[in-house]
């Protein structure tokens, strides 16, 4: 049996567990704020500390990309880790992932670094308003995004973000990007082996509330669209001589996939395959670094995926709706936490359509702000 | 969140966690063997005795038939037990399961009941040869059933019998059943609510070897073999006020199904709905004895179960296969008894056939004996 450590124990380690355990896995998770190994759907079960962890491992993974660099690299030296630190970091550095976008020729959007004054005036010069400015490491309390439409509020970004940079502990910097007028937000879900064997999953499409993803919908797709995002995800997958899942966020201009980011790890906008997919993210991401064959990608019928966010409950009814599956967290209520999400899949577009609108109806407007409307419009289009 | 304790933790309450988990119930099973209360996927990990079992769930359930009478009425007094302990004895004494059959009406194999010599004289001049006797109760060291196929053999299998029933400590009895020559055996997985609302999966067909399911598969079927399945599900679960999972095997004669016998739980052949269908048959469980609505029953598609029995492991390659799902059990290995089971689907049955033969073509023939041929003769009636 192989035994996987994964670094982070939330809901991704849980849903690796639940993938996990029927391959015979034996799936153990490192808590970063009690410093434990625990098992990640009964974490009161504690394993003891992350040097025990690696040593009872075979094989090591991470649930998220903020991991810390001396446990990234006490992981690495076990020569367990999968994907490398490198791959993690790069989720975690807005400077890293540009680099690697450059490196490996994914379109993008055009975009400079500022770390001064100077550099924050260039950046204003060199691309066209508005712009967003974004940490490069992950920020605090909210803060670490700016945007700026109107030249004469430069002044002002600058010094809120000036404080920022002066106040960070890490050597923080500043991406400024180009806003990119997008039609739509996809993205693309896939997985590679060691020996270089890649499959990806359908494109997604994806819907955020608050900048939160809300909704994502797997549906048959344009394959001119997902031949170009399967293209970039052999280029950057490759460049990194990558192992495991990785997810990357588009954003759709026209016909072209413009890359927003890229998250090396099972990813939220790859749920929907839990239902939908002939094998599903978890255990394809397993079966990548436990260094088995890889799991069919395709796509079994359409399938959406509704996150529940800051809510610990829905109505039993939404369970009586035909092929809606539940998938809890057991996290404690907080506003905006990620707590569950719904499956809901059906034979074809519109009878999806038609079930994301009786789910929509039966949550809460508090809780679901534009799952109604976007379920509204989801039909319409399949008219 | 409602907490579940199942009697029994093999493979069974192990499915029941994992499909329990993401609707946020808690399984715990009690162990018949330790006496303890364990966590089904982690049996290390313990919670007390029976009482305390009890004292912690919201809902008592069975993963098998064959519980001690006085657990199931300590069970029972608490309130919380589904289904009650008079379904579960039923699948666990011949005697019960014929007197239901009788009741509900349900057609089955022409039988009688032999506890002394004239009443197994009797049942030779009341039943055709060739004759099946079964023990009513389990038997032992693979004793408890016994073929008359010629009359000249009579004294010799009674003689047999009559040392079964003087060893047999419990009230142990026989039931003589005429044998049937069917076409095929096939078995109707179906859950019941408490408010009486009832789904039923599609009728599954079903190859033994040496007495142990095999193979099981699942495509579209027959609608008016399907319906008459429906009703005796229908009849024996009305009678017995069923709240839970249960399965009836049936054989097929002609156009006709006759039971075979039921179980009340979820069953082995209702194994490939964890992949082919809208909700998996534990799921439906947990949700009918958590008195939630009842999940869909619907064949998403094509879906074949294969039992892997006294091996530990398959070849690599078989995961390659597409849609190819492997649901180990973490037991010990041991001759003859279930280590899990693969299951693959397909979009439709031909397609289906070729996977089952590229799996057969992977195993070995000493652990899955009867499998090629099978796929083969599959393959060639879909052809």
């Amino acid at each position: 049996m192989n035994k996987v450590l994964v670094l982070g124990a939330g809901q991704l380690a849980r849903m690796m567990e639940l993938a996990g355990t029927p391959l015979n896995l034996d799936v153990k998770a490192f808590d970063v704020r009690s410093h434990k190994v625990v098992q990640p759907i009964s974490p009161e079960h504690e394993y003891g500390d992350l040097a025990q962890g690696i040593a009872n491992a075979d094989v090591i993974t991470a649930e998220f990309e903020h991991v810390a660099h001396d446990t990234l690299a006490e992981c690495e030296q076990s020569g367990k880790l999968f994907p490398s630190s490198n791959a993690i970091k790069i989720g975690g550095d807005r400077r890293l992932e540009k680099a690697l976008l450059e490196s490996a020729q994914a379109a993008n959007a055009k975009h400079c670094f500022v770390n001064n004054k100077a550099e924050f005036d260039a950046a204003i010069e060199k691309l066209s308003l508005p712009i967003i400015f974004k940490s490069a490491l992950e920020g605090y309390d909210g803060k670490g995004q700016w945007r700026l439409k109107d030249k004469s509020d430069a002044e002002a970004v600058w010094l809120d973000m000036a404080q920022f940079l002066a106040e960070a502990k890490e050597t923080q910097g500043i991406v400024a990007e180009q806003m990119v007028p997008f039609d739509r937000e996809v993205s693309l879900v896939g997985v590679r082996r060691k020996n270089g064997d890649i499959a990806v999953y359908p494109l997604t499409e994806n819907h955020h509330t608050q900048g939160i993803l809300s909704v994502s919908v797997a549906a048959p797709v344009n394959e001119a669209l997902q031949k170009q995002a399967g293209k970039v995800f052999k280029a950057l997958t490759e460049e990194l001589n990558y192992v495991g899942v990785l997810a990357i966020e588009f954003f759709q201009v026209g016909e072209q996939l413009l890359v927003n980011e890229i998250a090396p790890r099972v990813h939220n906008s790859g749920h929907w395959t839990q239902q939908g997919a002939d094998t599903c993210q978890f255990e394809n991401h397993l079966r990548a670094i436990c260094d088995l064959p890889l799991g069919s990608t395709a796509l079994v019928r359409p399938t959406a995926m509704i996150n529940i966010i800051g809510e610990d409950s829905v109505a039993n009814d939404v369970l009586a709706i035909p092929s809606v599956t539940m998938h809890w967290y057991n996290k404690g209520k907080r506003a905006g936490r990620k707590m569950g999400h719904i499956n809901v899949s059906a034979d074809n577009k519109q009878e999806l359509a038609q079930r994301l609108l009786a789910i929509a109806e039966l949550l809460p407007k508090a809780g679901f702000p534009e799952l109604h409307d976007f379920a509204v419009e989801y039909l319409a289009k399949q008219k």
